[in-house]
């Protein structure tokens, strides 16, 4: 044979499970997108097409959602642990399984008169996704969440100068621009080990995602480089758990529009937000000492 | 000639125009995305070429930015009447305009300390798009205005039975079931001449918003179409301003996952959220004596 | 009560239905997304929640999937207008059925030494997809059929010039540029009864894509509009069963980028293809004496 | 600081430039999308916000144009090794450059009597999107190509049996399946040094598309897998130039409908296509002897 089979998986993706749990009239959410990756031994299967090592993508699905009825779903890392676990721990040809989850946020419709608003009434809340992304070999966990589609604007507070020129730069340097972008992070917890308490996952996704806002509304930008940093920094710096955050920020320009030909001056008041092309800006930030573990390219060709 | 021109309209669509204003260190933006489409003497330019009576699109965008700049934004709809107006009192081939706007909505990032939150710093909120169209033809004034992406979800109170029967019907009915959509509406205002004031434009989205929320939740729902009538009868009748609704409302089916082979009840605890397909549910609703001018074929081919 | 039910509809969306026909080992395969809306005397379940008169549209989606195994699927007109003349004549409360069906188009994946290709492997063809939608409301039929993503361009023979300039016109005329589209069609059959004849449906939408096609390329043209009529009459003209076209053409705009910075020229050499904003051109053309049928608004808010 | 700063870059993304060759009256157009993205000595933009080393992502951008009209684009790998080496050597800050295209098909509309078609006509071509991603440190070149989007389907040939049963399994084997499937592939060229020649582009593109397409229609398929190691060896084995190919398919599960209820058999005719959940299969294939290169997790949380 003059080839010979390198790393592969397989799975279920996409299994969206909703969980409601009723606690009398009030109920409760959970609404995920689950996606199952398995490998092992699995040479046959490709080389001949024999299936006795392998474990159907239906029966991964049926996992999902038998676990969500067996187990409950006290946050996405957690489901994903419990089923990673299971499929290494259960089947003797499987090696490693990555589960990855995308969760929806709801969130209660207001109740007249009510501070904690309707007990079984939901309306989709925010435009970004939480993500999270638990592999398990057997011995060590690695746990990476993270969040996407997060719209944030400074309409002061940033510039751009002092930049390298070359024959092809035409750029005016800009002292007082809008600065936005979409942020897509994902961070790696300290957490490898069942000898070791859990993290409050959800607890830290709340703390990342405001750390992550405060520091972009916070920071004093002379580029977008700068606000990324201080962003992923605050993550890592504001707790003990997570030692590295990898960041994606797109740099959706707003750019001013040339009103003179109309007679109209245009220093700061009406832009033309640009879809594409697009600056884009990715960094990872680590924990001094940490390993860096999150792979760079997390974006597609 | 065997052919004749039929209705037509040019224009420039998706001008995506941001507009900052800086009030101190507190600022405040709206940001549009603003379709234009203009109707007149257009049989030259068709039949052959001739563009002496024609527009160019890129004025059309040209006029959305200068306009923000000049009049400012007050509401979308505001704006739109501005620029319908413009284009059909200033063109003497011009005989309608069709202002098309899409809103996204922004918050301002949390603040420490601070009730009001960042003065210049914002996150975009919620999944759904504000819309409006508006319609001028040199005397009359049609405005309708909406929303869509507005995802809501009951997790009881709703049931779907005693329905018809033939051979192809296998459905079990179903006594308590999740209810979830994605709300599209599209409401028609009773102001149609410049002799009357406008609408509180602001004021009656966030009321018709909240009256499909409201109704949505707090209706004991026997089907769909039940809690259709209920959502668009309730941004009707809570206000005078509102003749006509419109409402596009999809059946985003959650299925009890049947666990029985693992040995697993299942009566109202984990469900599958199918993607496709989907019913789809859509009504007008009239002020008693009110004219139907909404297209009752929102959706395409 | 102070509101009244106006023009409402109910279906399944979006059934997606793959029919093979096995002619021993030559296979053919028909891939379609089904959408039926059925309309009657629907005014109980909208006021009060009663389903007396309601198919499910869980039948609607069964009927769909048994008629393709009870029928074939010949071509999707003749499939949609079994399904109509169906839920029309069988359901005493439906008075009018429309489905609205989009067709995804495979074409055999070629095989060594076979004029025809391989005998049951498929790959998607093309970039467009073929709609159609019937209507029926008992009596009459209207078949409006046509095509959407049809992406084509032209780099030379297009000018624009001769256009009317106000204050907020800056364009340059441009005396040969890329004329670049979308072509998003829907075209009107003069066919309305069962006591004439069926047209034959594949063959017309092939000529009428073909006819598009000619006219787009073979149009020197002075404006968009132009080379739309040209093309809508096109189809109109070159048959006998086509009576209306609805045409909707965005302006793909290919900006010349501005090279002299750099020392370069750039006549007709390195361009910009632009997102957003685009123009939007949408015209009707109809056969002389014809009635104006199709919806002018086929876009949405 | 209790944070350091671990891999990054930055650079322009998604700028399109349509490239048009004027050879007398027949043209030739070319149109991509490109991404470039930056890596070097970025720790003080990053930590202090000094732009001394950074060029702007506008230049980036500028120089895809500006590249594109002086040595034009004679494949999407050429264009993108030129772009990269410009960035490493001329930039002393700049270690290196990674470009991503994306390349979209057109071919020439059909010409009556003319067996080459249109001189400057063009319609854009199949499905799929052509992606090639060259990386660029200075000395060793790594060129990975591919495909996405191209969507196949066997109608027989395909079977699923003899796997594995766990308490969560109830899927039925099955002896006569539909296989359907949207390839995504990227492989690797041996080619690393400015001292070999470059392999022919657009010739090895279309060896491996034709190569996957020709293993998919080829083999009797016991299990997907199966079909990607088969696909993936014939794009290696059936040149020399590429070393590894890393194939993702989603195995889009065409499900037979349970037409019993309706008294009517479904051997092999009628098919619901489900969008998701979906299996996912991923694998490398290597050359003997080759190093695995292209990362994993090509897939995204």
């Amino acid at each position: 044979m003059a080839t010979t089979l390198g790393q592969n998986q397989y799975g279920k993706a996409e299994s969206r499970v909703v969980r409601i749990v009723r606690d009398g009239p009030t109920h409760h959410i959970k609404d995920l997108s689950v996606s199952i990756a398995l490998s092992g031994d699995m040479d046959d299967v490709h080389y001949s097409g024999s299936n006795a090592h392998v474990l159907p993508t239906d029966t991964a699905k049926n996992t999902v959602y038998a676990f969500a009825r067996e187990h409950g779903i006290a946050s996405a890392e957690h489901f994903g642990i419990r089923l990673a676990r299971h499929f290494v721990t259960s089947q003797r040809t499987v090696h490693r399984a990555r589960v990855r989850i995308e969760e929806y946020a709801w969130e209660r419709i207001a109740a007249p008169g009510s501070p904690t608003g309707r007990a079984h009434s939901f309306v989709r809340a925010g435009q970004e996704t939480r993500v999270c992304q638990i592999t398990f070999d057997g011995g060590r966990w690695e746990i990476v969440s993270g969040l996407k589609g997060l719209t944030v604007l400074n309409s002061t507070d940033s510039e751009f100068q002092g930049y390298v020129r070359d024959r092809y730069t035409t750029l005016q340097e800009a002292y007082d621009r809008v600065l936005a972008t979409d942020v897509s992070a994902r961070w790696r917890y300290r957490w490898t080990s069942d000898a070791e308490p859990e993290p409050d996952w959800d607890g830290e996704y709340a703390r990342s995602r405001e750390g992550m806002l405060q520091a972009f509304a916070g920071t004093y930008s002379l580029s977008l480089q700068q606000t990324l940093y201080r962003m992923g920094a605050e993550v890592v710096e504001s707790g003990d758990t997570i030692d590295e955050i990898r960041l994606s920020l797109p740099n959706h320009h707003h750019f001013l529009v040339d009103l003179a030909p109309f007679g109209l001056t245009n220093e700061h008041h009406v832009y033309f937000a640009a879809d594409r092309p697009y600056g884009l800006i990715e960094a990872t930030v680590l924990r001094d000492g940490a390993e860096a573990l999150i792979p760079a390219d997390l974006t597609l060709v």
